[in-house]
């Protein structure tokens, strides 16, 4: 397995305009990264390709991340734009070790937009900030000519303080470790796909977006014998496990019958032809942590109302590094790859 | 004089919709921000209403600031929104008396933009970036479907490290204050009109797009008896000594002839009816300081390169708080209030 490669047919270099896929979070996201913005931009934070960028400043160490939300629609069930980009960037910060301290917002507004939507997303990025203990300090806003832009798109980039002692990354997975996941998957994709094509549920499913640093905070309070955390979004659990596994040279290993999926969210997929592996969340993390404390650190995630379907999901592997595979409910054995392209663009 | 009113006629909480003066940087903007933002994010920081955050993490000061571009056309004479985008970030960290350190980008790309376009654009930043001394440490793509963008707009969000002893604010001014400015104005809103609207000129007039850190840190190193820095971008000249005026409930009265005004762009702002002291820099700095030092101040600005043509300006008086006037080139007195909208959308 491990002589295939993991290359797209069409290298960056040669396609000529930029799709979709390429902000998919898979291989065509990977691969501009690695052709066009990475030579240009060369350092060796960015090059460590985490979700957050950790550096000492003023003798700590501090995490640093950004993301543009663009979803569509921008109200959806379970939140709406404004959330969305508060708990997507706490969740970077997260998910880098930190505790999440300031917030910049960025607002891009199409002209003719409704004062009353902007409003209302304004009002609940503020709640949502306050909810999670960050304070948002400092902001831009730019107008653009009707026809230009879609409404509103806004980048958060967020600031916090990496925790003394600890020391997570993609890149120290290692054989023997255990796959955690803090609950259900797929009910953020599964939500805004449903709103965007008006498909209707017996129950409705909700988004997952919500803020993770307390549950951060409780895992880290237990133990620092965690390699590395990531909010799987775009992409989804696969993509985020891929990124592991190539970064860390390890093989991943899923048990299919462990993974949560809600029903409505089963059906949803099944309907729709999707993998729920791939459909993005917005309230659940990955952590792979040594499998001595895995049992302990489900317990002391399922204390916290948002670890509490928490459950050992898989386990690291020193044979076929770089790539993760499921044992299926049926017993056999599949590859779960990374995407080229998009399920679903404008998730996030 | 002071008698007068400066709120708009239609405040926000009546308007419906968004309209292209709401990004001006005008009064618009200053209305949206304060109905709509400043409720809901409420904080001591962000009251401030400074172009950066300046807060205490790990015993250090630290600036934090945010900026989207969004400019129209993407290459121009004398930048592109690459450049810009670093140029623009790095001179808000430094009109706060902060070292740049590090910069998040987030680019926002419409399906089926050029990809050697991109590639252009991307080295470009990362140029300006390298040029500057910063980091480009994280970062974020989404692509946006066709007709939902605009080619590419551009976030970046900066870090930098306040130089200690240095306490730089719009509210600090006092009367008896001297305004400098580091040279010529209204060179970058002409060349971004003049390309997009087709207009050609003798000599062409280039955007003036630059970092001025570094002509900060040679200010800083001459004397902390600086009030005040800005950057007159959106707005010009005329939002930025505005905003002072008002912050720091102080006059401001220029002296007109003392304005560089380069020929071509003069000529320009004749031939369009715009005034230049409302068309935006973007390599240009406002400096409110001690007048003690003012004469020291400029001669030491006149030794780089960026501030060659650095010039005083204007003075602080104790008179017409919250207003600007100019001694015109007639000897006359006119008011320079802040516009309500924009003379020219997606300047930046």
């Amino acid at each position: 397995m491990s002589t295939l490669t993991l290359s797209c047919p069409v290298p960056v270099t040669t396609r000529d305009h930029v799709s979709l896929g390429h902000g998919s979070g898979g291989k065509l996201s990977a691969e501009l990264m690695r052709d066009v913005f990475l030579p240009a931009f060369r350092n060796s934070t960015l090059e460590r390709m985490e979700d957050q960028a950790v550096f000492a400043v003023n003798n700590g160490r501090m995490a640093f991340t950004t993301d543009s939300f663009v979803v569509k629609p921008l109200f959806f069930p379970g939140g709406d734009i404004g959330s969305l980009a508060v708990h997507g960037t706490v969740n970077d910060l997260a998910m880098g070790g930190a505790k999440p301290l300031f917030l910049s917002t960025a607002f891009i507004i199409e002209e003719g937009f409704s004062m009353e939507k902007l409003r209302r997303i304004v009002d609940s990025l503020g709640r949502a900030a306050k909810d999670c203990g960050v304070q948002i300090v400092t902001g831009d806003t730019k107008v653009v000519d009707k026809g230009s832009g879609d409404g509103v798109f806004i980048n958060t980039t967020g600031l916090g303080v990496v925790t003394e002692g600890v020391y997570l990354s993609a890149g120290e997975a290692r054989p023997g470790d255990a796959v955690l996941v803090s609950g259900s998957i797929g009910e953020h994709g599964i939500a805004i796909l449903a709103e965007r094509e008006g498909l209707e549920f017996d129950s409705p499913v909700e988004s997952d977006s919500a803020p993770l640093h307390k549950l951060v905070a409780d895992m880290l309070e237990t133990t620092h014998a965690i390699r590395c955390l990531r909010d799987p979004t775009r992409g989804g659990v696969s993509s985020s496990l891929n990124e592991i596994a190539a970064q860390s040279q390890v093989g991943i290993m899923l048990d299919e019958p462990s993974i949560l999926i809600r029903e409505e969210v089963r059906g949803a997929c099944e309907m729709l032809g999707l993998d729920p592996l791939y459909v993005a969340n917005e309230g659940k993390l990955l952590a792979i942590v040594d499998a001595k404390v895995a049992d302990e650190l489900v317990a002391v995630m399922r204390r916290n109302p948002l670890g509490r379907d928490a459950r050992r999901i898989g386990t690291v592997s020193g044979m076929d590094a770089g790539w993760v595979t499921m044992r299926t409910v049926l017993g056999t054995t599949r590859i779960v790859d990374m995407l080229a392209g998009d399920q679903l663009p404008r998730i996030c």
